[in-house]
């Protein structure tokens, strides 16, 4: 007889098996099609029903309670990124450059199991559970937004999802609300001059003029622009104009990145790029083209769920710490979720604490600690079961 | 007997009589109304037929040669500025606040008593002298403008004037072919912005964020704009957003000037400079106000008549160089009459060789050597008497 | 028999009285002799043991409860500014150019009946309580920071002050944990050049092109070497070089101001705006000086003293909301006091609900509704009791 | 019985002949060996004197008049360009990739036909005259450098060159007292910041950042620092940081050119270069390499040797105008000579007047209209003739 936190640890080894399984065998973004057909399997064998092919290489299994009551959500995302693996385990990936070096092997790894074991509790539970297995979030534009449009959040209460994190130390658990993950956008601008010889410039339309005004009239965007209680980056990244000395260039390109945590400062971004490149091109006489591609919304946790996880994981046996996080730049596709119900994104330290060194996410030495995964198997198991009435502490028999 | 050049030596002391007494009683510019008369007295005296309020305040009077032939007009400038003087010299200014610190004074004297002396061979002559005396050349738009229109030039071949020019030496004499002296013309930009709190720039469209990035975009007229192998100047000189420390801006006033020889350099200035604070403007979303006041048009001197200057030049007793001078970047309204008839600026040293300190034109300690005057006269008559055909060699009764 | 509440509300008319006495009678900063010696005089004769000239014009009074307990210092500010008050009120300022046009007259009498009813219940407290009246809040350096250097916090465990807040509705209530108001320097950058005409740049050092380059450059620290997680501002809000169109400015002063919330941010403004303006100067050949005051340090407020607001303003009667309100960019040297001990800063809605029009702080039209004095009050008097262990409800015979 | 102008016409087919040989076997700059051997050959079989491997694969060859007096330097310069020819010419370049598209083979032509008709006058020449072919022009250090210092003016009172130009009449000479070709530098300016995540710029130095503002700094040079009546070009004609999106660019390459005429302005610019690099990258603490590669010198001609120039041509037969030329902003290593002894570099047409299109100098389809070869043999003869006491009338029996 064992609770739910004794059910998933003594279903520890089986989450590493399956997490190095997937690390063997990663897949890159919208071409995830064995790691896919892997999830499902898992699920049939458990005999837990679930729909495939959700708005792409998606997998939704739901948990049915035996009594009504809300339905709670969770997601883990599967796919892995154009890397070649530097590090030296024995499960490394098989696919040669293709990585899991941001964790979503662990990430579907807990969830697969979290599932298994929630499976056993179902007649207990008022409610029910939602287990989306996201494909592609590392990519633009991401296999939420197509999921959802498969109808993956019909008749979900709350959503929560968790990232494993190799910087934060196994047993840390942060989380952030309101906006945690910024909305990343991406920018590419052609100034289109007229090119002649360096020593007429007369003659010309010096469109490396035009683009070093430009580079430096957009700074007053961020500085002058945006409310300085908001945050707003935008860096110009790429700027080639590749001619020899004596010419003057006839066209120069740049290529940059927005982030924000509002919409409404990203839009502000948006428009006073396209006011500032038209006035900077006017002055110089002339002309360009303006690509502005939005990447991942801001994800923007809910206050009444991520109080909720705060309240959650401070309970939950080998979670050391419970702190907020600051706000990260980095986008994440779960934004998208948390546009349509309730719920919260938070971080899952995943770092071996006597690590010397660590290597950063999308890093070809990315690692993350296995220890975490119970932690974030219990958070996110407790957060739903709390949601369905059901006290962790309650004694099953295991299985 | 006496030839040419002894005469005006004979008359030496009445021209110095007369720049002092005119030095005593600077008039500034359209208000000239007692110099004019001074002057119209000296021509009646000696029974030369002359127009008064010619296009203003100026005097035009005719010496007619006993034969056809060419018409010579000859130009002096009467007015003073609004300087007050700080010389000690006993003929010093007795108007106060104004000042002959130009040395029109000077050219007034030199002209009188040359007509007085032409009047002289007027039997010999070959054709006609008109003797433009000026009124207005420091003020924009100038007198010479409205003199033309009043018909001054009517008949006129040739036009020659000279400068007495305070720092380079008696005895100098500097002709330039072509471009002389510059357009010098003056703009007034106000941007238009929208004040608030320092602390809240999002709020507010910050017109000295706005001035100070068209400050720098306004030097790329000059440097990328304009043909290098012209000559082109854009300065602000005057910047004023005066508030406290933590406010934004609402207005920001700029004040400047342009100088260029060309008038195809000229427009392109002004059309350019249009553009630019328009751009800027857009990509700060303020806006303007921009007047542009045309002053003076570039002086080119015409190539034959430079050359007649200079071969005249060279053959005067008391002239020691005759060299050509750079172009200068100050306006001087002359340039009118050499867009209607041929002729030459030159300029005639006026500094006494021994000077220690020489105070530059429009400065309050401003002088002239007065043996620079017959030098003028000299230069003026040779110019005019070999177009008449008349030979400064013949002697004459002096009277 | 009454308990605090109806105590507070018992002299509702007397504070009343005393806000419009001394809003007829403002005096600025650091020359309040007068409304400090109407202070000293009230206590005087409430038999209240205070000190006067505390720092400067500050009184400091000391109510000892009957047992031993913690020590609350609340603290209230006096001083006036130098605006003519326009609006048509019967107790408008006697002292013409002089108004208590930020509501300080309020705080004062508030605070001062809010004494006088806590006096009534020393017997019951386990505690004391310090009543700060600081001079001189308006203009840095500030009375706070010589009153502490005078002891005024001597002992004190908590401190708690309200401003009276003319934009937010009585009845509102807002706290705000941490960074709540900003540090507000101010700068003074004077560019020397060397001046000349604008006809002849090359002889020069144009201090308008340089301070425009540095207007432009000074953007980047914000855009770029700020995080941008964090707040900060630079604003040049004056920029002066007043001069005749055709001259080359020798000199340009420029004034402005930085606003953050951290001193590391704060810091790294200053350094960096420092190379940026050498390196602008070096670039263009001129020199400067750099003037930079810092204004009052940001104000953040404690964890657990801003969660005790928040909970005591909730109990209040005739609070109908209590709120998290954003960070404020303006200043407030009550941060100065929470360097020192725990406490928190609250703003207490002080707008008519049924104006049509409001006029902001430091407006010659500014005004608060004084329904907002009780409620300062009792939140003022609740957060003190409870730490005092006297609960607000309890009886007592009113006087 | 010819007279030197018809000796240089009966060699007429003789140039021709020469000159498309050449055409055929262009040789690069600094590896002209075979054309240095045709040349050498040409002056063996005519019992010229002469030395080879004069700084290089210069020839210098000398004709000794019979009595003493001046001796004049003609020069004629015979590498050619790494340009693959277009034109369809029988006798069209058989070196593939290399091309006389600057006419070099046409100037080789005209000095070595010269120099057979000036040998048979030597008998009645005053003087001597030296005979400069000179290697690699076009590229800088350029063979002039060498030569020189290799003795090649030893003796040498005067120097004339002429450059046949495409894009004028054949019958047309242009001459320019002074400043006539440009000083024309190159530079390498290489700014050093510190990468990092696009979303991150507080923790990076942004090169790009760093150069966009460059740029425009640079800009006041021109406008602010250069006398405007002086000539100078600074242009950025490459700027590479070529990246993804989402970084921040670690190090930025820019290259460009400078033009000037006069060795103070050009000095001006480097240093002011290297000022405003340094302010701008201490302004943005990012470091910097600059290299900056001097070319040629401005070419600037001598006053009487010029006069004598268009003196002498306004009297050749065949010549139909002769005319001052605008400065240009190319480059010549003719300049070197020019800084050593008096002279004067000339423009001849050799554009037919009848052509419709033409291409300009260093175009694949470049050509020139061999009519102009005599054209040049005279001016550059008889420039050399009168200085020799040698009449160009007196008849001698052809040869």
């Amino acid at each position: 007889m064992k609770n739910f936190y004794e059910l998933i640890d003594q279903h520890f080894d089986e989450m590493v098996e399956i997490r190095r399984y997937l690390h063997q065998y990663p897949e890159l973004s919208f071409e995830e099609v064995q790691t896919a057909a892997y999830i499902a399997e898992y699920y049939e064998k458990l005999g837990i029903p679930y729909r495939a092919n959700v708005g792409g290489n998606g997998i939704v299994a739901t948990i049915k309670g035996s009594k009504p009551g809300k339905t709670v959500a969770l997601r883990a995302d599967f796919d892995a990124l154009p890397i070649h693996e530097q590090s030296e385990v024995p499960f490394r990936s098989k696919n040669d450059g293709v990585m899991h070096a941001c964790g979503h092997d662990g990430h579907t790894a807990t969830l697969l199991v979290l599932a298994k074991v929630l499976n056993q509790l179902k007649d207990e539970l008022e409610g029910n559970i939602v287990l989306i297995h996201q494909h592609a979030e590392e990519l633009v534009p991401g296999g939420a937004i197509s999921m959802i449009e498969d109808g993956c959040l019909e008749g979900v209460d709350y959503i929560y999802g968790v990232h494993l994190w190799a910087t934060d130390n196994v047993g840390e658990v942060y989380y952030k609300e309101g906006p945690f993950m910024a909305a990343a956008d991406q920018f590419e601008i052609k100034i289109i001059g007229r090119g002649g010889h360096g020593a007429q410039p007369h003659l010309t339309k010096d469109s490396i003029m035009t683009a070093s005004q430009l580079v430096v009239s957009l700074q007053q965007i961020v500085s002058r622009n945006v409310d300085p209680l908001e945050s707003a980056v935008l860096s110009v990244g790429s700027f080639v104009a590749n001619n020899a000395f004596n010419v003057i260039a006839d066209t120069t390109q740049l290529k940059g990145t927005v982030r924000t945590f509002k919409e409404s400062v990203r839009s502000k971004m948006q428009s006073r790029m396209e006011e500032v490149i038209k006035g900077v091109c006017d002055a110089c006489g002339t002309d360009y083209e303006f690509n502005y591609t939005r990447g991942y919304p801001p994800l923007v946790n809910h206050k009444e769920e991520t109080e909720h996880i705060k309240q959650v994981a401070s309970r939950i046996p080998g979670v050391l710490s419970v702190s907020e996080k600051a706000a990260q730049m980095g986008g994440e596709d779960f934004g998208y979720y948390l546009q349509h119900v309730p719920g919260s994104f938070a971080f899952v330290g995943a770092k071996d604490p006597n690590a010397s060194e660590v290597a950063p996410h999308h890093h070809p030495k990315f690692m993350i600690d296995e220890r975490s995964l119970p932690i974030a198997a219990k958070l996110l198991g407790e957060a739903t079961l709390s949601h369905l009435k059901y006290s962790t502490e309650n004694k099953v028999e295991s299985k």
